[in-house]
């Protein structure tokens, strides 16, 4: 016996299409159709024709064995036989995020492939893996930010036994896992929701497609469409935080927003559960609104992504002034990013061209997740070029340094650990010849090319351009990567055994620096972290004769007499003793 | 000596173009174009030339005396003769307004003619008119939510001086002054907005036209042109308030969304003059962070229109049931807005087909602004019919004792207080054809008729719907009319008289009723508010034997022997004794 549940306002009939036949629906309350069909076993493929229409996969789907276009199948969530005995609780005060794409995290590209390679996690020290979105999209290579059916992990990864597969290893092995969840746009190849509903609208605008309908008529029904989609990621897949994609993007201008909404909901399932589950936005308003709890009038979202830090890291440390990076550089933007998260908090953004931002207030060190690297901010390069393209080794050690003993929540990017050499590249998969085009035009156009066969900008839609971008795990051995990945062992150790190190309560750290002879230092408490990013070695003031050295990233480095000598490039971490 | 100023940041040379010749103006920072260009004199006339472009009226005109498509008039807002002697204070919480619309409040249509009218609010009892929206407009007849340009009192209605002579007026004889004002489109005829740089967005809509760029780039400037507008209100015209228009219409995005913003703006301005200066926002959004104070995570805006009040009040008076007033009906709804001001505050609504509103919490009562009409209300009828054509004389006397007892702010609309018989229709009066032809359509459809000329709705453009709405000033001696007048002032002086009834603090009102013999009581304090709106008189049960009858709108309804006999429509309202 399987229960359906359709909503679809604006048919007369809905009928679920089987190969045995067809079976109708009733009409219910709020535009739904329902029933209860027997004896449909899980594994069962149907589709749903309305009215007279040809036959749709269910936009609730569980599953799309064979893709967007086909039909959905059956699943019975309760079937699964979750064998983790024990469960991580995710806290964002002590959490290491590390953030991971299935389709080119191993070899196979699936959910079993990734679970192979957790070992490597648990042995890197982090707790938490962020998975990159699984909702099904169009073809079998691409980011996630495309999905179309937001219940059905996607097909070619391993559909939802494999995704439970993962989780439940993640558990097994003490990682929780938050998943990529994208709520503001579906994907441009394999929407069937608007042939149901009006799932969305045209009174406002993404830059990806259609924006959801969250606040006209009939946006009851979306609106739980979406909270329905979170919740059943905890309950039935177990996963312990969503990361919400680009919630910029989501215009609501409901008295009760969907974010709040969405918060609410997750709050009363943990209560129900007895676990934390945590919500981190991506968020591109500098908005503290989205991350003040309810009590400060806000949306009561845990955290969000915090891209001013990465901009002002990666512009001191880089040089490069493009785009958005032209707002930042020098030491007084990372200096604030250390400081108050936000660089830009109500001052004027050249790039914006527009104020942007404002005081984020006093908000716990937990809220800001922190990072020198993510898909985006390595895919959206014409060539996909991590930072280990782009710096030396000492750099990348200064980098790991002031991530992962940032006040805020570290997130580190599949392979960053290790330095590895394959980019990460924007590719896709799309069957429609004429959108395959237009996505590859669009990339050429948006690094400058007009014509695609004549820009150097990897194709999206080649194999190849997927392939290049899965990890090469073979390199980790080789001695510059190994000792990468050593450094990186070595500050995690570090801030899980030093409580200075944690994003607890409303942890900040304040930078010295001096821009000529180009050094900082971080101060922690009695922690204190010095970089020195120029090709000299420098002396770095000391405010204490007892200083120790707990971590250096160079043997050159040395405290002695009082004297505090960091070599060109890297990092000494010390105690005030 | 005249300064000027252009935003233009698209171009590369801004001409001021006079009768005797051009001045360039000299780039300056933020996109702006400045000049003092002398011996220009206050009176002159001017355009704007953009690069090679035709010459242009100027965006911040503050006078437009040949009309939208004219010149514009340099103005010195100091040269102005304040005589105002005493200088009135708006209270919310005492205040009764009064919505005028200067084109049809007397009978010459204009800010002069408007004044020769102000002894008899004066005499009413009211304290603030609230004029419907000056900016000057197409053409010489509109409601005035058509404004182009934003700075210039409409022209025909006197202009800048006639405006300041207004204030200046109304203060004399103690009335304060809100205007309403537009700041969720322009109309669509003679907006040369677009010409000087990016004012509008195409990613969200209005009903009415262009959304304003509040949050993308270069949005600066267009936020500076709001805010900068409504303090000259304040500061150049005297005005006591403002009404923004329609700010559920206003879509930003943005970290520090424009209303907040204003409400800083007016707050930092009114420190400055050392009087209060009050903002009323009309908000369809039932959103009280609107109206909740910057402590709380609120906008900070002092009140709104509470439209819940109204649509309770008038479906259970009316018995309509169209449109909006589906959602209400029947004393249970008007209980609601007399607890709590909202109606819905996350309830389903089956207008809207969607949940609307949260609870408003604590707020203070003068956060609520109340009406049983406005111009909206009874304009947006295809018959512009005030409550006066739709109930008998009783039931008006009923309608007017709620607004004037209850606990919000009553607002009264022209010529209610005698329950005019002119009716208040749409009107315009554009002066090109197609737009013309596009509005008699448009509003014959909204009214069901496929075409203008089968249509028995007054046609939009004609003088004569212009002519019929103003209102016919001699009525008011005849009886009827006089007797309707003389309990609208006997409710005003009860509402000054018993601090019972004010705005003040948090209070509310209870209230009971009897479905079937069709009374309520309002409870406010030791106050009763007893209304029979059925057709036969009726025993309403008193809590006290020392009940004190204040005033009744029927001699046939009395208290004797500690039994309280309510004639059929009409009031009794005592004290408990």
């Amino acid at each position: 016996m399987t229960h359906f549940r359709v909503w679809a306002p604006y048919a007369e009939r809905v009928r679920v299409v089987f190969e045995r036949g067809n079976e109708d629906l009733r009409a219910a309350v709020g535009g739904c159709f329902v029933g209860d069909v027997d004896p449909i076993k899980p594994g069962v493929d149907y589709k749903l024709a309305l009215d007279e229409g040809e036959p749709l996969p269910d936009p609730r789907s569980a599953f799309q064995p064979q893709g967007v276009d086909g039909p959905s199948r059956v699943v019975d969530h309760a079937a699964f036989a979750w064998t983790e005995t024990r469960r991580p609780e995710l806290d964002l005060a002590h959490a290491i995020l590390y953030e991971l794409h299935i389709g080119t995290f191993s070899p196979a590209g699936t959910f079993d492939g990734a679970i192979e390679r957790l070992d490597a996690l648990v042995a890197l020290g982090v707790d938490t893996v962020e998975v990159m979105p699984v909702a099904e999209f169009s073809g079998s290579r691409g980011w996630g930010y495309d999905g179309v059916f937001l219940y059905a992990p996607q097909s070619n990864y391993g559909g939802p036994d494999g995704f439970k597969r993962f989780v439940n290893a993640c558990h097994e092995k003490g990682l929780c896992v938050v998943l990529d969840v994208v709520y503001n746009h579906l994907g441009p190849s394999g929407n069937h929701l608007p042939a149901f509903g009006p799932y969305f609208t045209d009174r406002y605008k993404t830059p990806w497609g259609g924006a959801f309908n969250l606040d006209g008529p009939d946006s009851d029904a979306v609106r739980d469409f979406i909270c329905d989609n979170a919740l059943m990621w905890f309950r039935d897949y177990h996963v312990d935080g969503l990361r919400l994609d680009a919630v910029h993007a989501i215009v609501d201008t409901s008295a009760r927003p969907i974010l709040e909404e969405l918060a609410d909901r997750t709050l009363a399932l943990s209560n129900e559960l007895g676990r934390p589950l945590v919500l981190i936005a991506e968020s591109d308003l500098n908005d503290p609104r989205i991350i003040h709890p309810r009590s400060a009038g806000g949306f009561g979202i845990h955290a969000q992504w915090t891209d001013d830090f990465h901009h002002a890291l990666h512009a001191v440390l880089t040089d490069e002034r493009q785009g958005y990076y032209s707002d930042f550089g020098g030491f007084e933007p990372l200096a604030t990013a250390f400081a108050d998260a936000y660089v830009y908090s109500g001052q004027h953004s050249n790039y914006r061209r527009r104020v942007h931002g404002r005081p984020p207030g006093n908000l716990p060190s937990a809220s800001f997740v922190v990072f020198s690297q993510n898909h985006d901010q390595v895919g959206n390069r014409a060539h996909g070029e991590r930072t280990s393209a782009l710096l030396n080794a000492g750099l990348l050690e200064v980098a790991a340094a002031l991530v992962l003993t940032s006040p805020f929540v570290p997130l580190l990017f599949q392979g960053e650990e290790w330095g590895a050499s394959s980019p990460f590249l924007y590719f896709t998969d799309h069957s429609d010849e004429a959108l395959g085009r237009a996505v590859r035009e669009g990339r050429a156009r948006e690094f400058g090319s007009p014509d695609f066969r004549s820009s150097d900008v990897p194709d999206p839609q080649a194999r190849d351009t997927f392939e290049r971008s899965k990890l090469d795990w073979t390199e980790r051995d080789q001695p510059e990567h190994a000792r990468l990945l050593d450094w990186y062992k070595t500050l995690i150790r570090l801030r899980r055994s030093r409580p200075e190190l944690a994003a607890v309560g409303k942890a900040r750290a304040r930078l010295r620096w001096d821009d000529t002879q180009r050094w900082l230092v971080v101060e922690r408490d009695g922690l204190r972290i010095a970089c020195n990013l120029g090709n000299e070695t420098v002396e770095v003031p000391l405010e204490s004769k007892n200083a120790e050295v707990l971590a250096t990233s160079s043997d050159q480095s040395s405290i002695a007499a009082g004297s505090l000598m960091v070599a060109p490039e890297s990092v000494v971490i010390y105690g005030l003793g």
